[in-house]
């Protein structure tokens, strides 16, 4: 009878026992209980889901629909970034991006030789200043970037997203003057009595509102370019950290042409966008599992180096600034209440150690009344009061956080906090120590999408050229499996998608990347050069090198 | 070899090449000429389509999936409806619903029991009234609302939609005062310089804003109840004219979970919904051919009844009123313009002759720009002047109107329009005599969505009673298969879903329904009565009468 089977079987298209083979291949993986295994082919299914790992001594099978051979390369499973912004990185690599600049003088020429190549732009838009990084010790000015482009509104967004710089153009379109008002939860910077320029958190508003908004048409560009630099980083599957309407509009688009490569699992950006994407509750996995709406991303506070973290003790640095919170205890409780009726997740940004608390005790009062597994996140969780650490034990709450903040930030973080608050800051050692739950992520676009960069910083507390020497508040480093984990299991885990993706095992999505080393074997700084040169997503090769 | 592979298929799902049969059934369809064809089975493809019609002396296959026997009784091709609001006809089903009502006082009783037996509701919220229908003379008045609901708000939108009232508690609630104006395109009635509680068109956005909107699951609930209800009446695919945001949400919630049967050709309600859920232009058909975003509908006058409808002339009965053009001639032509350009089918709602002569103006200022399959609709064209309806033949323009309320208008247009105008009205034959084309529809919640009615109104121009006595402007009657045609195949050609359904042949879907009489030999009286046994869509049963 076997034999009839199969006869009939090559007369019908696509069968579904039809199995591929990536054969000789380097392939590693974490087990269920996060463990390193080994592995020398993978079958596949053809709805793309892992069939089986295949040991150098196992026989191949003879039927196969189709058959790739890796000589011997390095294969893992794709990446998956816990905390990112899909269309922000798309549309900051189709603008103006300022992230490699050393000075002012540098950024200006930059700003200048792009409104001369970009003449049709009626705004120029871009981000990824930093005053920091341009030793100025001051947040720059407008009438410094009017001296790159008078005659245009200009609207650059500093790297951490918490504070945007205009020219005099930009505050005249939105109708800026020395009579504006901070809005709650946010700072015109002044200067003479004038805004200087600069406009933190909440007051970003003021000018952003006038910025003409990307087209459908640039959308789906930025989109695409988005998908195109997270597949060729070795991500497969993402967390979309504040999804708006227009972004989850778009991904509905492309869904709908079968665009869709990487998985998306959507925070919606705010309560209302995301009762109104949701409806009655999270969508269902949606596109072959390429799209979920799982949750709701809400602000506890702003960023530290805009001082806007919000501090339970004053700024080291600005001993009558506390940073700003965003909700009061009542909002904050009202929105985790009325989002988790309907089964949304929750994950709320909270940078200080104010902020920590303040999610902390929401969820606290919530736990009773919501039950189940709820997965709570504090996304970031960078500040934590050592006294509130041990809480982010309890009640399976997830501290989804990024290794290479705590390397770009450590000189900031040092002159904010002062030496008796960093104990508790980038703690990841000590979440996993307190019984929290890590997941690991990048914050793209303020970081770049590169998990081998947040790989190793994570298990060396050292940046990229190796530096503090054993690294910065040393204790807090996890193990490169622990640090693995968080960028693959338990990411996934932490966007209830542990049962589709993050490792290879028999009934897991067939997501996976070639690379040019052992990753579970490199050095630190090898680790951080490697290169991916293939991305699969559920069986089919997504990405190449060129 | 052939038993071997049959063999190997039983072990098998749903393979692709299993056909189903319809079989023993008295079917009459519309050929692709417009031509009656008759035939006594159908095969079905596995995905939903036709794969043959059968005449009596062809052989059945032996190999099938499944076979039904209709024993003799009638299948036709499910009808089309080319203009219906669904989220509508659900809310509507889920509200007070006045449309039965004879009498003001009658309508108190109902409006009252209603209250009475929904007291958690905080809004009591409604339709279906007409003064007319009462014999008032006038509108009726808030006071009137206050003695049924003194404790709450009450707000009631009039049959046609162009209408509301609202009781004391609605215009408190809403911020209505003595003070408040009449906004550009709409009116609040007035009595004794008092709002009197009626508001007419735009003015009706006055209190709807206060009207507390329909949840998420609300709307689960009450597009289930139109998908019912058209379901039931033998409606397989529709058009929505004017679907706002959180209606496509709706849509997309219900299709994400596989729960929409009927076939949806969407119009946005307006420009920026229209953009926002497209983004680029038209969305591809979803959800197996069940959803599709074609175009936009905009709206340029209002209604007959409420004196909205934008006329040449004044009113008959309004010496001083010509109606309301809610846009300029240069606003609706920046608007057809900007959705022509990303491919949107424009479908302007026109009503009054003036707004037909402005719709048909700026339609042949855009041809010689957007050529091409363009399919510009007019919905309604009720009153057109015989000066303009030659250019209805024109540039392949689509009347898209609606038999039943020639029917329902009958005496009210002969009170706003006076005898002189009525040449133009309704004018179905004239319009296919221009060289035109017809796509019919219900304009459900508006009249019922019945296509038996429309039917047998479009070739008698007599209501159900059998009034008037030979037809009202008879000469404006089309022929019971032309008819047949507006209700099946060029609703759908007007959705640009003609390839699609809309009749019975090989490669079209197996949308069809099975009735207890033959609608092409039933009498007019007769055709009315047809009862839907059971309703099929993509060759599935999805409602059958119990």
């Amino acid at each position: 009878m076997r034999s009839v089977f199969l006869a009939a079987a090559a007369l019908l298209p696509a069968p579904a026992w039809a199995d591929g083979l990536i054969d000789n291949v380097t392939g590693v993986t974490l087990d269920k209980d996060g463990r390193v295994q080994r592995f020398t082919g993978l079958l596949v299914s053809a709805d793309g889901k892992v069939t089986r790992l295949l040991q150098g001594r196992d026989k191949r099978p003879e039927k196969l629909d189709w058959r790739a051979d890796m000589k011997g390369r390095v294969m893992v499973p794709g990446f998956v970034d816990a905390h990112g912004h899909v269309m922000g990185l798309g549309l900051n690599a189709l603008t103006l991006d300022l992230s490699d600049t050393r000075s002012l003088a540098e950024a200006q020429a930059k700003i200048a030789a792009y409104a001369r190549t970009n003449p049709e732009r009626a705004w120029i838009v871009g981000r990824g200043w930093n005053q920091e990084r341009w030793a100025l010790g001051r947040f720059p000015t407008a009438a410094e970037l009017d001296q790159a482009v008078p005659d245009r509104p200009v609207w650059l967004q500093r790297a951490d997203g918490h504070a945007s710089w205009a020219n005099t153009a930009a505050m005249r379109a939105a109708g800026v003057t020395a009579k504006s008002v901070s809005p709650p939860g946010g700072r015109i910077e002044m200067a003479g009595g004038q805004p200087s320029g600069v406009f933190v958190d909440a007051a970003e508003a003021l000018v952003e509102k006038s910025v003409p908004k990307p087209s459908a048409k640039d959308m789906n560009a930025a989109f695409l370019k988005a998908q195109e630099l997270l597949l060729s980083s070795g991500i497969t599957a993402t967390a979309d950290m504040g999804t708006d309407m227009d972004a989850w509009q778009t991904y509905r688009r492309l869904g709908d042409l079968n665009g869709l490569r990487v998985r998306i699992m959507s925070y919606g950006a705010g309560l209302d966008d995301t009762i109104r994407i949701g409806g009655t509750g999270p969508t269902p996995w949606l596109y072959g599992d390429k799209l979920k709406l799982v949750g709701v991303k809400l602000y506890g506070d702003g960023a530290l180096g805009s001082r806007g973290a919000w501090l339970k003790a004053p700024y080291h640095d600005a001993p009558n600034e506390r940073g700003l919170g965003f909700m009061s205890d009542t909002l904050i409780r009202n929105l985790m209440v009325r989002a988790s009726m309907d089964g949304y997740q929750i994950a709320v940004h909270a940078i200080g150690d104010r902020a920590n608390e303040q999610v902390l005790g929401a969820i606290e009062e919530l736990v009773d009344t919501y039950k189940g597994d709820r997965r709570w996140r504090i996304e970031h969780a960078q500040v934590v009061d050592p006294v509130d650490l041990r809480r982010l034990g309890r009640n399976g709450i997830i501290a989804s956080m990024q290794p290479v903040h705590q390397t770009s930030d450590r000189t900031m973080a040092e002159a904010r906090l002062g030496p008796n608050r960093l104990q508790g800051a980038y703690a990841w050692r000590s979440v996993l120590a307190a019984g929290g739950r890590l997941a690991f992520g990048s914050d793209y676009p303020v970081e770049k999408p590169d998990p081998f960069a947040g790989w190793a910083a994570a298990f060396t507390r050292q940046d990229e050229a190796g530096q503090p020497f054993g690294g910065w508040q040393a204790q807090e480093r996890v193990t490169r499996e622990e640090a693995w984990r968080g960028f693959t299991t338990d990411a996934a885990y932490a966007g209830f998608a542990e049962d589709k993706f993050g490792r290879l095992a028999p009934g897991m999505a067939a997501d996976f990347i070639i690379v040019d080393r052992d990753p579970t074997l490199a050095s630190p700084t090898e680790l951080r050069a490697t290169q991916v040169l293939q991305t699969w997503v559920g069986g089919q090769k997504v990405w190449e090198r060129r």
